[in-house]
């Protein structure tokens, strides 16, 4: 992997470029979930048609369903799932660790039930590493726990050692030259642990990159944004800076003021499945009554096909009557937003200009969030 | 509408051609399916892409959901859905008579609730002729009735009566010279009431073209093609025929043979959401153990996205996962299948080949049924 920052805005945002086996990904960059070898709803031409650049698999999922038999019969998922572009995979750590009573961690690694038929399987960092070369994602994440913001200190203090020392482990068993890996920096919500695994991790030279993990996991919104401007600063300059799991199109925002690169969310995916929009203008609630006539697009300023096709009036419709064309259809919207969000944030960057652009959008989200407030309930329902 | 019959071969199965008023039709033809206003699963640029020439809303459920207003306001059902090309509607008389216990028919025509939310509503011949003309497809369907199959032989000619009597009236309604209506020649699995009921009804030489119908209600697959090919060749040759709500591709072919020159029925889409495919080689049940592993296309033969993108393998992992992706590559393909059914049969009609062309084709269906029975069971969970 070859990374290139291209230009650092004076607030600390940062456009780079990643030269990855499958091709260039542009930052700040928004990358869609695609957990179990497919983005919900989305054929991978209208992936391609969007410009996404980069999608994400699940290491966990993709382990369990389809098997990894059938993956390396593929040559990897990329020829799966019919995507050419980088893909990403999660180490599968989030998703262990969230199996809670379900999963028994030791040392070495972590021994848990199926979600799916409850059978048993363990992983180990070795394990992962090996799973994730099989499934040939251009980037790769260490083994990591990620334990509840909650947790009391004392457990902290453990996981964040065992997340060390397997990430020493991921990097050891590494074989593949064609696939980055990026650490993780754990740390729940103290600045203390956060500061002292980010040095750690970085130490760790071996790492293409850097991930904040365990963020965007309960924690109030301010917490979040707190904590990102806290650790992304503590990242090196010259390797691309992940937060995981993140969020909402104001916590990109705010991320990438924070200088970090990249960004993966469910959120935009599966919103749209539950009839929530995102617009330049706030958030849209398909279902509720005022769609019902409304013969304006989603968005004005979308150049989707959903928003340059449909009316909200037939949307609307579509949702309520729960025809399958519509998960598609706004899954095409919420992504082409995301993506293009982060595609202006990346022209600010270039001009200068990110904090006016970034003060200006978040006032202006705030403001379509404050005037739908006001909007009588009765119109909603 | 101007109906050009191009070529009759020898056996009587025809091609020809419809100009209408969103553009033109050749048959024989099979049209999908759009219910409510969508062919599920699938955005119109796909059905454009497969070069589907023409599909079906359906009146009744327009009717309740979203409602005349919302259709009115968008001009009509094209311009709602991204349609551009030709729709037919059907009348709703299937689905309110299919409301046991839910509707009462008077000579009038037929008080019911809706299956939404109980609502009371009445459908007239003139009614549903306005309503047909407020969706605005190029082919209305006179407002029939349809009996179950197993009614008493009285209560056929009761409901003929009507048929014949409303026919007349939703003539009469018609205002859009826009709108081709066709009628509907009913009578159960009697061949002497569907030679009389033929004979009344194309009479009304107002009709643009005639349907088939009650058929494919419960009846038995040689019962169908026994009455198919009865009630056909009782139609005019100078207008289109049209078998509704049939059926397979064995169907079809038995169709065509008889002189129909339109279809249409859920049963490419229906289906395709359970994991039936429809190929050359029979009918490949996805969730099947055998094709986890297999790394061949559905089909081997078919053009379609999800045949030359994708293996088995992927997509009963895709199917098994309940991955909404499934939906839309399965009914792609089962779709593509119909279409270029049609198309064969048609080119076999230009080439005074078609009796040959159904035999074999028939044959290899039969042959590929016969191979499929033969698996063992094991590798069919």
């Amino acid at each position: 992997m070859k990374y290139t920052l291209e230009k650092e805005d004076p607030s600390g945002a940062r456009a780079s470029r990643l030269e990855l086996a499958h091709g260039v990904v542009e930052t700040p960059i928004f990358m869609p979930v695609g957990t179990a070898g497919t983005v919900k709803a989305m054929p991978p031409d209208s992936l391609r048609d969007m410009n996404a650049q980069i999608c994400l698999g699940n290491t966990y999922h993709l382990y369990l369903r389809p098997g990894l038999e059938v993956i390396k019969n593929h040559g990897g998922l990329h020829g799966m799932m019919d995507w050419d572009r980088p893909l990403l995979t999660d180490s599968g750590g989030f998703q262990v660790f969230s199996l809670e009573g379900l999963r028994k961690i030791d040392k070495d690694g972590v021994t848990f039930r199926s979600h799916i038929d409850g059978s048993s399987h363990r992983f180990t960092p070795e394990s992962v590493t090996e799973i994730q070369e099989t499934i040939g994602a251009d980037i790769a994440m260490a083994f990591d726990e990620c334990p509840a913001a909650t947790a009391p200190h004392k457990y902290h203090l453990e996981a964040l050692e065992r997340t060390t020392r397997w990430a020493e482990r991921c990097l050891d068993a590494r074989t593949r030259p064609d696939q980055a890996m990026f650490g993780i920096v754990q740390g729940g919500l103290s600045k203390e642990l956060r500061a002292e695994h980010a040095a750690t991790m970085t130490r760790m030279s071996d790492f293409e990159g850097f991930a904040i993990g365990g963020l965007s996991v309960g924690e109030t919104t301010e917490e979040l944004h707190d904590m990102t401007r806290y650790t992304a600063p503590l990242l090196p300059k010259d390797k691309p800076r992940y937060l995981m799991g993140v969020g909402t199109p104001e916590d990109l925002i705010v991320g990438v003021g924070a200088g970090v690169d990249m960004f993966d969310c469910v959120m935009p995916t599966r919103n749209a499945r539950n009839g929530k929009l995102f617009t330049n203008e706030g958030v849209v609630v398909m279902k509720q009554a005022r769609h019902r006539y409304d013969m304006s697009p989603l968005s004005e300023s979308c150049p989707c096909i959903t928003c340059t096709r449909f009316t909200r009036s037939y949307l609307r419709h579509l949702f309520i009557a729960k025809e399958l064309l519509v998960f598609h259809l706004f899954t095409l919207h919420n992504l082409t937003f995301y993506l293009q969000l982060m595609r202006d944030a990346r022209a600010a960057i270039f001009e200068g200009n990110y904090e006016n652009w970034a003060s200006e959008t978040l006032a202006k989200r705030k403001e379509a969030a404050e005037k739908d407030a006001l909007i009588p309930k009765g119109q909603k329902s």
